[in-house]
């Protein structure tokens, strides 16, 4: 008897025409046959709903940032620059599809532990902020500035002296390649202000993908708290301070959503009492994963059906390529599965117990390890859920000369 | 005090010239002058002798395959498909690339659990060995060879009921995706010999990355033995065996390098002392890693030198969306260092410990972890070795914008 492990939760508001997974009013059937397969579906509703529920539940005139690491499909950035208050960029090359996609510079900033000479060239040309990550770049950014004739835009990136807890990645509280340690900090702004460069501030960011609210408001009082000290020791307000994000979305079995309305009543509460050298600081969040991973659903069509053994394979033309996190092999140590389901037979009750596997020669690809599932077989689609973010870019989408899938941003 | 961790053995032959890393006799700090940096370096003479020293220590007659998922870079594949007696695939794309490379169709084979049915059409029209993976697959590659009125290759991947022990990735011995338990072999070749197709053989792969010579020579044996209880179950002699691989080179402190010697010799004794059903038959080994693996580094640019409360950071302009299996993310659980030098001080001796890491906004991107490195600067190049096998193609190269490395193939 094979045991069956669960999958995560499905997120909510995924619904069913003539009993298959539809996704912007399209049957999955449907978009597989214009569109091919795999796919990779965003849902446009899903992300404005998402963003209006973030608006509503956070402070007013609190800015939300994209992080656009967590998807640069151009149709998604596109419609992310038009919803989100700024663009954060990870490099040179998600600069340039920033600003294709139309977002203005003064809305983007770039951080990064490793910049290159000519991607703080391209920043200080295009006008975007800089979060500088040491002292050293600090040098190489003023000089930069300087030789071109332009005032570069610089924010502090800080090392804070504490971690967000229960994030799934902890980018604070330790010895880190990120950002500054807090007594870089002051120093660091001194000169850039003496250098005559425009300061803008700090940006702040403790970890990321954190499902406890209580957390997150810690991490947000500590975060404030900090600007408010580091901005005393400098003698100068800062223009803006990016409080980071970390909030997270359910991905496993027994993962809850994130109380969102018990993090934006704390941080109004919070930015209502600011200390008075903040007190015209403009704040933002910073969020990639929150804002498309539950928006995008990963298609993929089954190829083979198999048993070996007793247990039963569902072999798809999709794999780790695609969803190279969703096969546990991404920053996991122990593989628990996505949510998933049989698409085509979305309103179908699990009938038996089946892996999901993908169509790479390697027992790494796996998609869903002995899942209750309706009966499928050749022809069915998988959907794998909470694609949105951190799929196609972060899978090795050329392993075993497979390539890319198709993406599309549905209604 | 911060422990230094071991890194991996550099594996033997890798030079300095003027104090530095030289491979195919340039300099790495030329090499970056003229192909820019981060950077893949494959060296023909390395391949050359890789192969050349396993032909000396595996029994006469003997086919040696490259299993060119490892490295499908085209002027490395043009090279692997001149020096190998035959390429195995794992994808329509791979098969594409092969026959581009000069690849004999009839020196192609083709494995892979999820192949669609474009993939099996294209496989038979151009006239190479298709591994079959499961009774279903048999069936649809019998009828597209009728559609087509080609007579199809057909060979069968067996799930032996047998690992590879001490290997990196077991692929038998268990319910697996991959190829068809025992007991559905005999009844599938005789389907495909009634169908009047072209039966094969047999592919057996048991496991790969092993170290341990007693390990492979006790997973050939067992493999001779299933395909002599096959062949004698089927009633018909097999024209070709690929008895898999497993061959590991050593990426880890502590790893040693495996001894093939003593593999060929144990193998020819077996291939010797054959039941007379395998006298005729014709056998491969299918190596990836070890014809490759070593004859690959990857250079990246120190772009930043950065303490965080006393620990030192060098911050590369590569990263894991280069090297994914380096950073410690690719199918391991607990992360060690790969074998790694700062290659433009090559010679020099250890004076501090550090740690480098890419230039990826993520605590994954680690390449080397408080690792004993001379005192290095923004400007020097930091080497990776054993990026010959599963570097570009397996890492996310479009994560955060970066896009892919260059790859060189030098003498």
């Amino acid at each position: 008897m094979i045991k069956t492990k669960a999958t995560g939760p499905i997120p909510a508001g995924y619904d069913a025409i003539d009993g298959e997974l539809a996704i912007g009013g399209q049957k999955c059937s449907a978009l597989i046959a214009e569109n091919g397969s795999p796919l990779f579906v965003y849902s446009k509703s899903r992300l404005d709903d998402r963003m209006a529920q973030l608006r509503a539940a956070m402070p007013d005139g609190l800015d939300l940032h994209y992080a656009m690491k967590a998807n640069p499909f151009p149709p998604v950035l596109r419609h992310m620059v038009a919803l989100a208050d700024g663009i954060d960029i990870a490099s040179g090359g998600e600069l340039q599809m920033a600003l294709e996609a139309g977002a203005a510079p003064e809305h983007i900033s770039f951080a990064g532990p490793g910049k290159r000479e000519e991607e703080l060239e391209q920043a200080i040309q295009a006008g975007v902020t800089i979060n500088i990550e040491s002292p050293g770049e600090c040098d190489r950014a003023l000089k930069i500035g300087e030789r071109l004739g332009k005032k570069p835009r610089l924010a502090i990136r800080v090392n804070p002296d504490f971690d967000l807890k229960g994030s799934g990645m902890k980018m604070g509280g330790g010895a880190k390649p990120f950002g500054m340690d807090i007594e870089l900090v002051a120093p660091t702004a001194k000169k850039i202000l003496d250098a005559g460069a425009d300061w803008r501030g700090f940006h702040i960011f403790a970890g990321s993908q954190a499902l406890s609210a209580d957390a997150i408001i810690d991490t947000q009082a500590q975060t404030l708290d900090l600007a408010a000290r580091l901005a005393t020791e400098i003698g100068q307000a800062p223009a803006h301070v990016n409080l980071g994000g970390g909030f997270g979305i359910p991905y496993f079995p027994g993962d809850e959503q994130l109380d969102i309305a018990k993090v934006g009543a704390a941080l109004g509460d919070q930015l209502a009492q600011l200390p008075k050298i903040l007190s015209a600081t403009q704040f933002a969040i910073e969020l990639g994963r929150y804002l498309v991973g539950e928006a995008g659903v990963y298609l993929t069509r089954i190829v083979d059906r198999k048993q070996s053994q007793g247990q039963i394979f569902l072999v798809t033309d999709g794999g780790l390529h695609h969803q190279l996190a969703a096969s546990g092999n991404f920053g996991t140590v122990v593989r628990r599965n996505y949510p998933a389901a049989i698409a085509s037979r979305f309103s179908e009750e699990p009938a038996e117990t089946v892996s999901i596997v993908g169509c790479l020669c390697t027992p790494l690809d796996r998609l869903s390890d002995n899942a209750a599932m309706p009966e499928a077989s050749v022809g069915d689609i998988v959907a794998i859920f909470c694609a949105g973010a951190y799929g196609a870019t972060a899978s090795p989408a050329n392993f075993l000369g497979q390539g890319p899938a198709t993406e599309l941003l549905v209604d």
